[in-house]
Order: structure tokens, then C-alpha cells, then sequence
């Protein structure tokens, strides 16, 4: 087997500039990692944060992609969770099972690999990504948006064979954040009543939470009515759009509510957005979940009266799902029938069009184009 | 029996004033109401709070006062929950035990009397204290600075008389929030590491309640050195002060944590404390739990991924305790020896001498000076 394989990229050279679909080298995997054949990638806002150069940690040259789905390509030395032509979901969230973190039992947040992670590299320090010899850096742990790419053995979640890898790509984040913010970090119980403000691929899957979590009425909450539609079918109860009132929204919803929701949920990352979907929760018991990512700097404010009368502030990342053990699980409930995929694909295309699933993004156009190679 | 008393009184005429002590004349109890001869009270920063003015909430003229402990001395129309001779304690936190909030079995946050208590009156909406015949206003549903007050009956707890009323009156309010806080809102388990804020009264109590609960490590932050003896005492492991370090004390404590605490308690009313106690949370499951009462207009902001990499924020009134069921078992637990309520009692003094304790809090030489009639 040579040192590396060419491979189909799309590189973001720089902040703000289109993305180019080039051929680049990827070296093979070394101790403990994995060649991964990516065969489909959702675009998310996230990568579309990165590119704007808003992102603080944002680096380039680097190879973006988060959402994909694939098999096994090759392993490293050591590798023994997967084999060659396993069917994996690259998880941004490793879940190594040994740190303190994940052996807790109370959070999802592996710190195995977070540091490295975060700086584009390999748990070695190092790239596997080159162009004509120039590293260039990974993202997120995963490069999706690599048709090959190589991530560490804890960084896979090993799913069954006979699931749509163009489908379930979406539950390596959107679906999987969402559904878990609810169903697993806020604990939605039967007859709760919830509020989901944006309706984007994230919000759209808090609403399926919502459904499968026997929520007695969900109310969702865009400025983009055009989402309506599929946010009804997917069960929401009461659609509402900021623009048409002339007071807060949170004063809106506690009205309409008797006092506020049980729950609320955050699927945009704009701070002041947040704020509102805590003040509408229920004075005594309710809890508002972030689960938007904001732009560098910004911050949530509120009166701490609202905390001391007994709301609760608290965050989600990737759902609170520990990729490894409860990832596999998942895809199980969507192949039974649980939860449909289908409906969050608006638009799917090749790696060669990736820009215009940003534009589509951008205007709102889109719930998730999924690239396939 | 006459429509009325004489009562003495300290009477708050306007903010940032001396209270006057005077006679005031106190109406007999109404339909579903008591008339309680308090017998000592404690004077808490909030009572200074509302006098200095900054509480967007104070009333003026008033009588202060709202950690008290007494006698029920007249009972109206209706009233079966307590009778004359029996000891008790003014609850600011009613519990009626059939509003939404209580039959919620989430919160203690009664709805029941909390507008016209709001606004210094009874729930008819008219006051029990004038002085020569203009009305003075109730304060926080209790004025305990009043020998003779009226309250609800569903704000009285009643205890057991064998438990001195000196000492207990300290669990009308400070001691019960910050214990409270621990036990109930946080549910603080044996091992867990916490950090307490701002070591007064309420502080002091969150320490005792983190010892109640078996935590491992309590670690004590205060600027003021004098209360650290105390603390130690109570069953702090570790003390610090801020000023003692040229970086920000939540960094402090992640280091010595080895990534910082499992609960944190904000026991002053400072935003800028409120942040560095979220902050030196551990990530992916630190708690921080708000119990001071900040200054009107104030606001708490922190970087949302705080709470996106698992920190959560809440609060806690009260401890969380409902003040007719659980109060009086709290009594019973201090009179098995579980906790001494002697420690927070460095002074005590006749009404007549109540704004000197005012200036020793300002000055931060008392925990708790007690007043006795």
C-alpha cells in the first residue's frame, strides 16, 4: 500500500472565499487511526460559520465537513473496533471510554482529542491532509468534505451496513443534536410543553424529540414561515413568527402558555434569541437549552431574578450523545421506523457544486443538501 | 378584643434613612389571617438592601424585617392551621398548597399572596400598620421589625416549642436558603467538590449544608479574611481570597480542581461574582446555583458555550423549601443536633437598638445580630 492516496477535496483556502475542488493527498493511517471513504456529507451552518471567519478557532488552508457518513477504507496499527468496509458515522465528539470526562457517566464531552481537535491536527500533531506538499489542516476531527479522509478509531461510530449512508450522514450532527438536546439533555417528558426557536435542520429535529418525547404541545418559533409546512407534519403544535407582534416574543409565549414552557430550545446561535427562549420558560421549573453556536465574543445576558425564581439555564452538544456507545442505537430507531431522515433533504449534489449548497443555505432555501461523491 | 394593638415598631420611613423605632398601631388579624407576637427576628442584607434604596421593589414607608420566629398571638376568621400559643415561623415564601406552583411538585414558589406581598399589602389588598392613621406597608409578606404582626395564615410554619425562638428565627431565612440551596435545589452528593461564594450568613449555611451532604472538597472565597476562622469551623477544607491572586478566581479554582468544581453557590449578589462561580464549573456537568439577590437593572452575562459544554445555571429562593411542609422537619433536625444555629449569632440587641445592627453588617463584623422585643 503506497504512503497516501489521491482524493477529491473541497479546500477552503481562506475566510470567505468559495471553497475549491481539488485533488488532494491523504496519507494513510497511523497507530489507532482510520481511513474513512466518505460517501455522503450533509452541509451544516457550522461549516458555513467556519468559512464566514467568524468562527475564533476557524483555521486554513483546512478541509471542512462534519455531517458524513461512509465505510472503512483502511486501519491503522492497533485498530480493533472497525475493520475494512464497516460503515461508519465520523463523530466530531470522540468518545474514548478511559478519560475523566467520559467515564463520568455524565456528559458526552470526551477530552481525548478535544485539544489537537481544536487546533486541525491529529492526535499526533500532525496533518493527513496535503497539497502539493503544503499540509493542509483538518476540521472538527472529521473533513467530510475529504472523499477519503482519516480520523482516530475513537473518533467512528461502527452502524449497521443496511442503513442509507446518504441518510443517516445527517445523524453525525443536525438530527442527532436536536432530537438528543431533548430527549437526552433536557429530558422531555409526556404533555410537557416545549419551545423550539429556529427551525433549521436543528430545530426541525428538536421538534421529532419533541414528538417522539410525547411533548403535549411544541411550539416553534422562525421569522421564516416557509419552514411551516414540514415543521407541522414533523409535529409541531403552534407555529409562530416574531415579526407579527409587537412585543417580546417571550412575553408572547408566556402568555399564550399560562406562564411559559416547560422547555425551550435554542437552534440558531444568536445571543439575544437565547435570552428570549429562557425568559419564556415557566417560572419554577423551566429549563432552556443553547444548543446554537454563537459568533466569537458574543454573550448571553439575563436578570439572575429569572434564575433565582427557578428557570434553569443549561447547553447541549451533539444531543449529549456519546457517539460510540449510543450513536449505533440510533440509527437502529431510524431503520425501525421511529424518526423519517428523508424529510430534512432538500437538495443533493456533488462535491463539485458544494458552493451552491452554501448559497442555498444562505437563503434560507435549503433544510440540508447532502453531498455525495 | 379591639380592632387594633400597640405595637412597637422600627419603621422605615423612606430609603437610605435610619429606621425609627415607634409605636405603631397594628389591626387584628382578618378572615384567613394571624396575628404573631414576634419574639426575635434576624437582620439580613436584604432588609438593608430594600432600606438602601437600590431594591426597584422597596415601599416606602414600611416595616422591614423577615427572618423572625414568634407566637401566634390572635387568629381570624377560618384559620384551623394554627392556634394562639402556638411558636412559629413567617414564611416570605408562602405555601398555600393548592396553587399551580405548589400542586406542580417542582418548585416552592407559591403564587398564592405573591402580587399584594409584592406590592406591601395583604392579600385584601389593605394594610394592617398605620401610624396615626396613615398606613404603613408590610414588607416581604413578614415585617418582622413590627412586635405585633399580621400575615397570612399560609405564610407560617409552625414548629416545635421546645426549639428557642432566638435561635430558630435564623431559619426564617438565611440559613434555610443557603443549607436549602445545597441539599435541595443542588442535591450536593457525598464527594462532590463545591466552591461558595461570599462567606455572610447565607454562605456560612451553604457550607454547613455541603458538610450535611458529605461533599469532599468546600472550597470558601471571600475577600473579607475575618469570616475564614468560622468557615473552617463549619467544614470549609479550603479558603481563598481573591485579591490574593493577580488572575481571575475562577481560573483559581479549574486549576486546583483539576477542572474545576461540581457545584458552585453565589451567595452575595455581585453579577460579576454569579459569572466566575459559573465559570469555575467543571465542564460537562458543573453547576452553579445563584442565591444572592443582585441590584436592580443588574445582569449576569457569560459566553453561551459555558453552558454549551455542559455548565448549567440555575437559582434558588428560599432553598427550595416549602416553607409549611418542610420547615418544621428542618427545625427538628437542628434540635437532633444535625446543625448549630448559635455559630451565626454574633450579636444580639433590642429593636431599640436595631440601626447599630445595620452598621455592624455594613462593616462586615456581624454574621447575624439578632433582635429580641
Amino acid at each position: 500500500m503506497s504512503e497516501f492516496i489521491k482524493s477529491k477535496a473541497a479546500i477552503a483556502w481562506g475566510p470567505n472565499q468559495p471553497l475549491s475542488v481539488e485533488e488532494v493527498d491523504v496519507m494513510m493511517p497511523k497507530k489507532g487511526e482510520v481511513m474513512v471513504k466518505i460517501t455522503a456529507t450533509g452541509v451544516c451552518h457550522t461549516d458555513a460559520f467556519t468559512l464566514s471567519g467568524q468562527d475564533p478557532e476557524g483555521i486554513f488552508p483546512a478541509i471542512l465537513g462534519h455531517e458524513g457518513a461512509g465505510v472503512v477504507y483502511a486501519v491503522g496499527e492497533g485498530v480493533t473496533s472497525v475493520e475494512v468496509g464497516d460503515h461508519v458515522i465520523p463523530l466530531y465528539t470522540a468518545e474514548c471510554g478511559v478519560c475523566k470526562m467520559c467515564t463520568s457517566g455524565k456528559t458526552n464531552l470526551c477530552s481525548a482529542v478535544r485539544e489537537t481537535q481544536g487546533k486541525g491536527l491529529m492526535p499526533d500533531g500532525t496533518t493527513r491532509f496535503f497539497k502539493d506538499g503544503q499540509p493542509i489542516y483538518h476540521y472538527m476531527g472529521t473533513s467530510t468534505f475529504s472523499e477519503y479522509t482519516v480520523l482516530p478509531e475513537i473518533s467512528l461510530a461502527k452502524v449497521n451496513k443496511e442503513a442509507s449512508l446518504e441518510e443517516i450522514c445527517l445523524l453525525g450532527c443536525g438530527v442527532t443534536t436536536g432530537m438528543g438536546a431533548v430527549t437526552n439533555t433536557a429530558k422531555v417528558k409526556p404533555g410537557d410543553t416545549v419551545a423550539i426557536f429556529g427551525l433549521g435542520g436543528i430545530g426541525l429535529s428538536a421538534i421529532i424529540g419533541a414528538k417522539m418525547a410525547g411533548a403535549g404541545r411544541i411550539i416553534g418559533v422562525d421569522i421564516n414561515t416557509t419552514k411551516f409546512d414540514l415543521a407541522t407534519k414533523l409535529g409541531a403544535t403552534d407555529l409562530i413568527n416574531p415579526k407579527d407582534f409587537d412585543k417580546p416574543i417571550q412575553e408572547v409565549i408566556v402568555e399564550m402558555t399560562d406562564g411559559g414552557v416547560d422547555y425551550s430550545f435554542e437552534c440558531i446561535g444568536n445571543v439575544d434569541v437565547m435570552r428570549s427562549a429562557l425568559e419564556c420558560c415557566h417560572k419554577g421549573w423551566g429549563e432552556s437549552v443553547i444548543i446554537g453556536v454563537a459568533g466569537a465574543g458574543q454573550e448571553i445576558s439575563t436578570r439572575p431574578f429569572q434564575l433565582v425564581t427557578g428557570r434553569v439555564w443549561r447547553g447541549s452538544a451533539f444531543g449529549g450523545v456519546k457517539g460510540r456507545s449510543q450513536l449505533p442505537e440510533i440509527v437502529e430507531r431510524y431503520m425501525a421506523g421511529e424518526f423519517a431522515l428523508s424529510d430534512f433533504i432538500t437538495h443533493t449534489m456533488s462535491l463539485e457544486d458544494i458552493n451552491e449548497a452554501f448559497d442555498l443555505m444562505h437563503e434560507g432555501k435549503s433544510i440540508r443538501t447532502v453531498i455525495h461523491y
